[in-house]
């Protein structure tokens, strides 16, 4: 019994690895144990092996850096519902401490912060965030299934998932690469619920003379999207306003009314060469117009990369200075935070070539 | 007039970047504009340069990672008055969203976090968080002046420091350097308040093989100090407890009832060579037992390296795994995260050799 | 000369509780030490004697009740970056406790809040709150002054006021009046930056058959103003959604685009009778059309009855069950809560009938 | 059938509210549906009459007033894993407005709260906190089941429980009692543990010369027990420190390891008088002593007033101004937070006589 079991997992492996998922149906086609183990909790970053770390810090030629993160302020765009809540005390909150002298001491300031801190602005989904809930099927128990079979009711606790949190996803030392649509195109930015095919994925490869994505790799695919918020008085209310407010807000709804991003086929393509993770400069990486409702089997990458095959997603990054030097292969140095059982990260990536 | 000022801050800085202060008084030698320029507020990243870099890159011979965070837990010690909460809210915070057939969709979990976000755990002190308390000097206007002689009263607001946030820090992708104490002394950790002196510092150097820091160095000192607390159980709630509440307590008491650090002299050291960064296992970096109370100069390397230099500090990190491996020269690899106006930033630092 | 200020200060006291301020000036007009002494950190509540509460209590003549608090929400309107964020966590937070047999045990839910708690929604601005800053006037410290001239660069630290926290600001057990402006006027609400006028006001006494305020009342003022959010789904997303998300966010845009309220007159009229609060059904109290511009001598209100004379203020209450009942005159019975140096306070007051 | 369910709760009902019950075993003695209609969120409140109402007034003879709140601080002992931070801008987060003249503006002060505001110092538990989990038992949906036995599972949403949420639970206008066992006992406070027996809950009766709780009231039972935290400096960090840091962890750590409370005996008592809430001085109300681990049946009073009769209980009161001025029959006035969803409120409820 355990060894047929065991042939249905394999074979569903081969399926969910090495090529388009026939039916797109979670139930008919279990999803784990993971290639990486039955009660591996790391997802993609399992894929990086020494050798490609050793690969990848070949890729600093001319000693560049860019930082990939936005900027995390109260003139982000919030997917509603969410908070950033940043406010700076009234006071020191340290000190003043000895010094020699009576006139100068030493003293500090703190600031205090409540988000959903792995879920807002620059941002990458652990595997402890999307699920696929299953009810009424037979032979399954109903729940919010995770990576690896996980079902949240198993592992959730008022303070933090027992399973899956980010500090289990270890850190991604890799070789990155750049899509880069707009450039391919000559555009700004695409449009919007734009589905990046298998073509466009192809011939941006080929313009950018770099080659296909490689176990292990992350793959940042810039669409120009979060130009509706680069755009914004990110610093205020520290820094200058640049738009007016009714401005503002009506470039952040824009921002949220959708999004461009990579069709399932290049979705597919990517879990087969089992990268280990995936980025984009959008907020949620899946193509889509709210006004023209759900397509269906949304969303899609989330479900087949992050769910099925546990490679992770870093979504609302900045990817223009990549896309302005034309840096297209570069070493990714980054890990989450490693917050007890919590679904995401904010992040920082440093990108270096 | 000007230049006469001119005249005295550019001897001030001779004394301060060239060698230790002499009377290490802030208002007789005056500490700006700093050699980064008047206006910097980038700091020590600023001594990074591409060649350095390229160098850096090359340290990454085994292809060995290493993450110097350490994970943020109800389970953290925190300074008196602090906060980390983090939450996991009590059902999917989105979704289900459509997928075809009638049995499953996707669903997702999100987690809130307040805590004074760049001030607990693993924590990076930005150019925001030292100052230095000036009061009844004529000549000076009284307030708390940071780097470059900004005064937090002249850049605060609620929602963020005007300058000196986070965001102008720029990210760290340099040589790093381990200082192995307990290695070096063949112990477990530095008995509290051990005052680390320029002998200890090239003794650990010499025994290591390695060359002194140089300019755009990380240097990271460790202590074996934060044993206290990463023998406990920083998962729970989420995983099993490892030790009673009672020892935990205890042992966090004794953690931040002081703490090993570096002598005056190597923070002087360290300063002249104009290094990027400092860092260590401790929570504050300075040599200190609580119980004999506060000592003169304290706290010297923030003073004397954040304040008067702009060469940031990084607390908490977990350094056992480069001493494990006796990999005392990498690439170190991080940015803090671009919180608009804040004084500091969590992280996970990537080291790679 | 302290005979001479103190002179002063009496003359400056009868303009000021007596009628109106000749030129409204907080300079020239010196608004301390209040009439309720120099140190006074309660305000308004001093004005309630013990045989006012006597007669407050023989209002309760039906037995009848209303709650004059509005629900906290997701769905309240929020002035543009304050947070309301309440989560309820993933699993119960205590427990299970032991009980006799096999199969049940006790458990505990808790929630977790992140809100300005005390401006957000329903909320009573204490003396902590409203302040007149002076800058550059010959003889007064620069500074933001409150209540019986305490200034914040005083008594500010990170963690509270150090006074007029809302721990001192006592109890409200006193007569309440309400004037019903649209059962007045015959109309659902009154329109954008009306000024209700003295004439208003004694139109609405007279039509209600009450006598005017009296030392120690609590005045309630009844705009309608609040409909406009009173009939979003507040209990989202809790419960169902009575507006879609568009007409939601235009009525709260609406709500928030200004208001009705007093006119100088009517405050400068409750002012002279030394009431001990005064309330309304609207954000801010004061009458006003952000699309016009601020008018001069913005904000009165508070200016001359929190800032000067210590008669609070309660913001956001909901009053349609007392116009319903033509409750015009009942127990007001409530404190705030005793967060300590807070500025303000959440509240849900009783008024009984 | 249905009719034969409604016999069966019918006949449990009787045992519930008329009496002891039995075995107090959850499961076979069904607790809902409860007294006040099957579909009751309300609880006790719902026991109090106009009449009611009308008396209770009646009360206030002297015009005195005690509030029943407890200071909110950094100071406050919490129960491990709670959180309260309190945070005050570093500058004006309104303001300056318009005024007249150039040398004076309105400004604002806002604060920032973090915390289970439900559930730390002076709180009210709400129907949604307490649970009873029922696994494994034929007949039964495994579950926490609240008051009127909603399941937690059927309610449950990440920003609040669909039912049973503060905003549920009415007002409480009514006649208060104070039983006041230290006054009885002349003692300062009850010792640990100590079980207060209903011939304690008599003789206080008597020896106050008042008469037993009848339907609606508020029974406040003080104990002294809070003298542990009453003492502490409950204003810092804003005001000065009464006790050392050392004094002041110990105080705490003993209010916490424990708590005097009602006998099984006086909940029963209080529960057949359909009381519309409990209160007491103490954490937790129930007797206990965590160094002699859980009695058996904790924590009854939760169980069989809060979760099966609906009847609420406030908890971390002040009751020592009623004490010290012999108030022991008074009006209590007072509602919670209409906190949507929430389990639990903050409150400073005003008590007059």
């Amino acid at each position: 019994m355990r060894s047929l079991i065991r042939l249905f997992a394999v074979s569903a492996m081969a399926l969910a690895v090495g090529g388009a998922l026939a039916q797109n149906n979670p139930v008919d086609e279990k999803w784990w144990p993971s290639e990486l183990g039955a009660n591996d909790e790391m997802g993609g970053a399992g894929y990086i092996t020494p050798e490609k770390r050793i690969a990848a810090a070949k890729l600093v030629k001319k000693g560049k850096m860019a930082l990939l993160g936005m900027p995390y302020s109260n003139a982000m765009p919030l997917i509603p519902g969410r908070t950033f809540a940043l406010s700076i005390p009234g006071a020191p909150t340290h000190g003043p401490l000895n010094w020699p002298g009576d006139s100068y001491d030493q003293t500090f300031m703190d600031e205090l912060v409540t988000a959903e801190i792995g879920q807002v602005g620059t941002q990458w989904d652990g595997l402890g965030h999307p699920m696929i809930r299953i009810t009424g099927v037979p032979g399954w128990k109903d729940g919010n299934y995770f990576y690896n079979g996980v079902r949240l009711e198993d592992v959730e606790t008022a303070r933090g998932l027992k399973k899956m949190g980010t500090e289990k996803a270890g850190g991604f030392f890799t070789r990155g690469i750049l899509i880069d649509l707009p450039a391919l195109k000559g555009v700004k930015m695409l449009p919007k619920a734009y589905a990046i095919t298998m073509a466009d994925y192809r011939a941006a490869l080929q313009k950018q003379g770099i080659k296909d994505a490689e176990q292990g790799d992350v793959v940042l695919i810039r669409t120009g999207w979060n130009s509706w918020w680069k755009t914004s008085h990110l610093g205020r209310p520290v820094g200058e306003k640049v738009k007016t407010d009714e401005q503002m807000a009506k470039d952040h709804a824009e921002f949220g009314s959708g999004e461009p991003g990579p069709a399932a086929e290049v979705c597919d393509h990517l879990g087969a060469k089992k990268i280990s993770m995936v980025g984009s400069d959008t907020w949620g990486l899946e193509p889509l117009d709210f006004s023209k409702g759900m397509p269906e089997s949304f969303a899609y990458c989330h479900m087949n990369l992050v769910v099925r095959r546990g490679i992770s997603n870093f979504e609302n990054l900045d990817l223009d200075d990549l896309s302005a030097d034309k840096a297209y292969e570069f070493l990714f140095a980054w890990a989450p935070l490693k917050l007890v059982g919590a679904t995401g990260s904010p992040g920082n990536p440093v990108a270096a070539w």
